[in-house]
């Protein structure tokens, strides 16, 4: 697969080859996002950042990356401001939006609605979540981060014992990671979940056929006693029936640097999609571990920023013109210490 | 009149050579539009997108002109998030916003209140619509495609015969229409509505004295037969007093593939303001058209990005510089199909 | 105090030579912000312009004036849209939203909220407003505005005699000003409020300290008499209790033409923090003063953008570089009249 021109809507067909392209790509942006320097390669190009579906984070890491680049953004906030409200089809949507920019980044709330929305756009689209479908940037973003953090580890992907842990069943980040899982083969892969939340058996098939040694269990301790990966999940309280129901399982799994020193492996990392619930009564992420070189949640969302700065750039074809539109950085970058 | 340094508020006072003028200008703004190449003439200059009522469609369209033009978008959406919530008068928005851009584009929902804000700006304002009155980007694209529609079928505004069809009480973007069609003569104009729905005698009678050839009717097949453009328009729930009133012509005016082939004329446009409303239950405009070369409801859009341009430029009075801005577009433009 | 690199969160430890060097760079801005020429000194840098409250006037005001020096900016508005509705930490949102940005300013509801929040960020935040509590930057062109306004009457900061107006208990306009104003001594300072609104015993003590000489009361035309610098403040009906208690305060101070030539020193400047109140039952500020020119109420907004440029090139550290980035303005800056 290349991506030049293309929509990227779902993670389920692209091929490792392709994966490792834009993993590499990706690689070179580093230099850019951590503004080492600054390239201007999509100066004069429009992203039409079209969230139709309130996602602050989501949003503004599309939005960085394309500024980031060199490009400008036109963006929507939530569903209430649009002509969909009026009986406009996404069809008819996507055919005038395509009008106003060169590539579109979409979330919406119903499942399978960017794929409908593509059908409609003369230009490309990229999948920014549609509901409890998928959000391929996500999955692809978690990828790359265990490599990259299994790199840190002098490790590499062959390496990797994966502890997926939290709600299995309605997280679409763990589901959509299992598809691209799928294409290594022989991974370590611990699934630990409540069993009313259990990773769905379709899932479990797919790891099973690629070659996978699978273990299931609802054993925090144990789960987490094998992993070099921790990928922890945040109860979708969206997705259940009631809160009552999502309320059952409110801080069932927590991890806190107690635990973690007492059951993980040394230098285990720590993943998780974000937001995490840092309320009391769900916690699932203790701040004590906030210092703990092993917790990559912020390295994660930082990554987010590079693959899709190279989504950005292959889908554009631009990625291999970056140095020839590069410039220093002059501002000061980050902050100083100590605060006055 | 000369555009430079002005407010564009309404279509009322504007001549016909400032019309043509400005679609000579929105014509060279298309290679920019399309990438082909692009121009960097308003870099630096920043646009204030006052959206004080919800339009995606509008507001985007506004936003992306000016970036295409190489310029800069701080926004607004939504009358909520406003100072004017708290008693602040149009003219104190208008003074403090003016400090902050180089040209507003505004929408708002009470009549009369961009003209208002106008007053108090210290930059040009452009309308951007101000509820049931005026919406003068809309009626310039609309009148700027019956322009191009014509040619591209080998013909001029002499040859027009154009059908208006639906709710021509409410629809401010026909009456603003009517405004433009006044500053020609002779030409042929069908009114097709319901009998509670027709076009108010003001607007009949300006384009009688303008010495046009008008036939008012409410047969569907009757009105289309003779037309080389038929401009159908959405039922203006919003502006009915109940649900009720809105709902009893939902769908009156129905134009889908088998009527069009039926009843039109070889090759005739169809044109709308959008959105449709694509629901069953109205479906005015059917998705079956959707591959028929006379509908020109997109590139009708698409023609507003061209307007939109040419007023940025006229207004700011850098048409002439554009080519001095010109550079190459680096990047892959649309879609390569296959999709994967 | 040194800016580069470093947070702006409180008024209160900026020492005067700080200030004073911030000003001396607010002045070099007003031909960018009057666009006799541009600056495109930070061309390639990202703002993040997170108001998690909305407010139009303050965020676009930031936006521009990063704009203004060439940079980017990405925004979001409201709390509802963020992933703090789903129990994330401020320090959680920090780390993730300071990876997509070179420098935030943020407004929020809760007091003492973004200096949490920039306790996570690792990247310079500026204090947007965080409820009751500070608006820096507000105090900052507030003190910036007095001093130009002084200059204009050929007086400087020792002449001042200003007769703070209104609700002067809740008003954290007036407060973070109180801050500043320590910062001189032997200024007159006329404290004119409702008996139940008067500015806050520490407020006072403050002024005292500073060897301010301070009088307090109740009378409207008193407090004017020997004003030079009139600074009146909006009923802050949002910090009441019910609207009931607000409503006994509204349209207690008017000032209007006739107040202002019958008791107030000639050339007497007004100012005030916006939004004024134009409702008939308020009306504060009387539009019949709109042509008066001691009313600096909009010369005091555009200085607000000259003050946030100049906070984003010190703490960005390229304040010294703005000439090397400059260029000639080349469209119509504001309106030619008369209008068409």
């Amino acid at each position: 697969m290349n991506f030049k021109g293309q929509h990227l809507l779902s993670v389920k067909d692209i091929p490792l080859d392709s994966i490792e392209y834009l993993f590499t790509i990706s690689e070179l942006m580093r230099p850019y996002a951590t503004r080492k320097k600054m390239t201007r390669v999509l100066e004069g190009a429009v992203l039409g950042n079209m969230f139709f579906e309130a996602s602050t984070r989501t949003r503004v890491s599309f939005g960085s990356a394309f500024n980031l680049l060199g490009g400008e953004v036109r963006e929507t906030t939530g569903l209430s401001n649009s002509a969909l409200a009026k009986g406009e089809s996404l069809y008819d949507t996507a055919q005038v939006l395509s009008g106003y920019s060169d590539i579109i980044a979409m979330r919406h709330p119903s499942p399978h609605s960017v794929m409908e929305f593509a059908e409609g756009s003369r230009v490309p689209v990229i999948n920014g979540g549609d509901g409890s479908n998928e959000h391929p940037t996500q999955a692809l973003l978690d990828l790359f981060t265990i490599k990259n953090e299994l790199a840190r580890l002098n490790q590499n992907i062959q390496d990797l014992s994966l502890t997926l842990l939290g709600d299995l069943k309605h997280g679409r980040t763990v589901h959509s990671l299992c598809h691209l899982l799928s294409l290594y083969k022989n991974l370590k892969i611990q699934l630990v979940s409540p069993e009313a939340l259990r990773l769905p058996d379709h899932y479990v098939d797919m790891l099973t056929n690629a070659g996978h040694q699978i273990e299931i269990g609802s054993d925090l301790e144990k789960g987490l006693s094998k992993a070099n990966i921790i990928y922890q999940t945040r109860i979708q309280e969206e997705r259940f029936s009631s809160e009552d129901q999502a309320n059952r399982y409110k801080g069932y799994f927590r991890l806190n640097k107690n635990i973690y020193s007492q059951h993980c492996l040394p230098n285990a990392v720590i993943m998780h999609p974000l937001p995490r619930d840092s309320r009391n009564d769900a916690n699932e992420l203790d701040n004590d571990l906030n210092a703990e070189p092993g917790l990559a949640i912020f390295r994660q969302t930082d990554n987010g920023v590079l693959v899709r700065m190279a989504l950005f750039a292959c889908i554009l074809g631009v990625e291999e013109q970056l140095k020839e539109y590069e410039r220093g950085v002059i501002w000061q970058v980050g902050l100083i210490k100590p605060k006055y």
